[in-house]
């Protein structure tokens, strides 16, 4: 199994780009990334891409649209989209790493991209294009603010959080999110705010949910071995893994955890040869508060009934030893769905590179991305070294 | 790069199963093809599904939908869905060998699945999640069947085929789905109801076009090595390989071919050792006639030209030397669109471990799959290896 490297990256804007379509910001992404690897778009062989709902642009086909535009399907490059979900980016990772762990690539191109803000009511969209249960959840008027609002629920219940530590998970994202020029939301927040903005799927509010956004981004994939010759600065792979569950939250055990993170993240230090502890900064899926102080938890960042205390505390800064959400996470950088698991790993890329601009984490030397689908019925864990 | 066998098939009927939902057919499949490989449920690492459209059913996350219901979310196993219009099942075996030849996955199940017909309305479906491009050709009012109907007018304007030559390939699909007791059509036609029956767009008539189905199918994948020591009969995947083309078909330069059909297919004749001559049974993707006519032109099983006049005189049928969609192919047996690229594999596993029935394809030793998103947009191309 070859390994594998990460030799450019590449990113839009997140937020409400009126002026921009999907495949505008799809190949934005594309070619910023090609550009940063110093490479030419004809060196790619394959492509794969996280996108998560048709409804947003009425298009199928996205695998198709992207080689197209990208003028790759001149040259007739195989194109594959995944949609996991919210973890659609992350899978679309682990696939290209795969892609060219097989042997069956070179050059891989990992794109994520959504365009959420062109529709009347993209609330909608997502209701009726189900990550959570359609039987058995959607039918009963289930959306996923509410199932997390229920796990926010049952998670103060049993004393492992408190309403302020959750909320606190927002707070830490709009002070990274203000230090990040390409991020949706770049004002400071205080924690009032969020306890005070309006209620959502109680005790969720406005601020602890990820806005709509738009967005793309990208990065390309080379066998480790070539990376070394190319002179450019990469960072390893040094693991991707998924675990799933079950689709609806009814059939869990314990929904103040999510087994796919941990049964993941486990695996995942087991084949890059570390501990949670060796983590210098981490990207989890914060696509509401809750889930934020959750994962930290999961990934054994912190021992559970701890991370919020961290967080409320502000031990998870950019200047912390372990920095979470430096990109401003999905709450403040934005949250286009298929884009966010692969903007994780730009993030992790940048960090590792020391190309973090003023939001740069000191000698990081292993950076964690966690991308979730659902409420945590599917899961990414990629685990980033740098060299 | 590790060698990749087929060990277990699985497939439900196609039709329209109103009695049966899109979860069941999907495991119904998978339980199929893990007991015909010998294997239980608790072996399987690793699960790839094609699927279309979350529009016939209002569920996104079919990758975790099909590990849930399936059992093996209990066991966290990671699941992935691809989509790629009409080749979504096809890009889903490819990324299910990608995972076995990366060494990243040991077990795989790959499935196809979709539920088509709960819906009052599946054309506007198939509208709205447009796999022909939605911008250029979506928004003028074209669907894949007028563009299907643009390249069959020109193919016959430029002489390649005659409208009897097209209509001859559902003869061909007719008579092979009656010895399919899964097909969704087995009733044997004239040439002249296919000629006769209502027009669709001119000059493709309703018997041009392959009907919306519900169906699954699924395939379990191992290392060569391991399926040598099973004690299973399995078969060899000699290629498997993929071609992207633009989205749009005004783009291309002739619209009588599908390039990434012959870039594809020539790759996958390298890399198995053979040539076009050497296939024995071929399933290609006929949702619309002409497609399948012009398949056996750009597979190079046919020199451009004399295709239809093999077919319309009975050359590609269960007993000729090169025999054409012995399941009946989309035409006859059905068409769940993600389904149909697994069904494809399904059918050349079971030719070439002699167990399809009274369709057997006599002493096949080379089989192919080809499996078509949009007009060619995306093009899988598989060759199977009887051992």
């Amino acid at each position: 199994m070859r390994e594998v490297a990460i030799v450019g990256t590449g990113i839009t804007k997140f937020g409400e780009l009126w002026d921009k379509s999907f495949r505008s910001i799809g190949i934005e992404a594309g070619i910023k990334a090609i550009e940063d690897a110093g490479m030419s778009g004809s060196e790619v062989d394959g492509i794969f891409i996280g996108n998560m709902s048709s409804r947003f642009i009425n298009q199928q086909h996205i695998d198709a649209l992207i080689a197209d535009y990208s003028g790759m399907a001149t040259r007739n490059v195989p194109a594959v989209r995944t949609e996991a979900g919210g973890a659609s980016g992350g899978v679309a990772f682990r696939q290209g790493v795969m892609a060219i762990a097989s042997g069956m690539h070179d050059v891989v191109l990992v794109g994520g991209a959504e365009k959420m803000t062109d529709l009347d009511d993209a609330g909608t969209a997502l209701i009726m294009d189900s990550t959570a249960d359609a039987e058995w959840e959607g039918s009963m008027g289930l959306t996923l603010t509410s199932l997390y609002a229920m796990i926010a629920r049952r998670m103060i219940f049993e004393g492992k959080v408190t309403r302020e530590e959750i909320a606190s998970i927002a707070v830490n994202a709009h002070v990274n999110g203000a230090r990040n020029s390409n991020a949706q939301f770049k004002n400071v927040i205080a924690l009032e705010t969020v306890l005070r903005s309006g209620p959502v799927a109680d005790p969720l509010n406005v601020f602890d949910c990820a806005p709509y956004s738009d967005g793309a981004a990208a990065v390309v994939l080379v066998p480790l071995e070539q990376a070394k010759k190319m002179g450019v600065e990469y960072v390893k792979v040094s693991a991707v893994t998924q675990a799933s569950d079950t689709l609806a939250l009814f059939q869990r055990e314990d929904i103040t955890t999510f087994k796919a993170t941990t049964v993941a993240a486990k695996e995942a230090y087991k084949i890059a040869g570390i501990e949670a502890k060796d983590i210098n900064v981490a990207e989890v899926h914060d696509d509401y508060t809750v889930a934020g102080l959750m994962a930290l938890q999961d990934l054994g960042l912190f021992k559970s009934g701890e991370a919020g205390k961290a967080v409320l505390e502000g031990q998870v800064g950019i200047d912390s030893k372990m920095a979470l959400n430096p990109s401003g996470g999905l709450k403040a950088r934005g949250y286009p769905v298929g884009a966010s698991g692969v903007a994780q790993i730009v993030e992790i890329t940048e960090q590792l590179r020391n190309k973090a601009d003023n939001r740069q984490v000191a000698n990081a030397k292993y950076g964690l991305a966690q991308s979730v689908g659902g409420t945590g019925s599917a899961v990414t864990i990629s685990i980033l070294e740098a060299i």
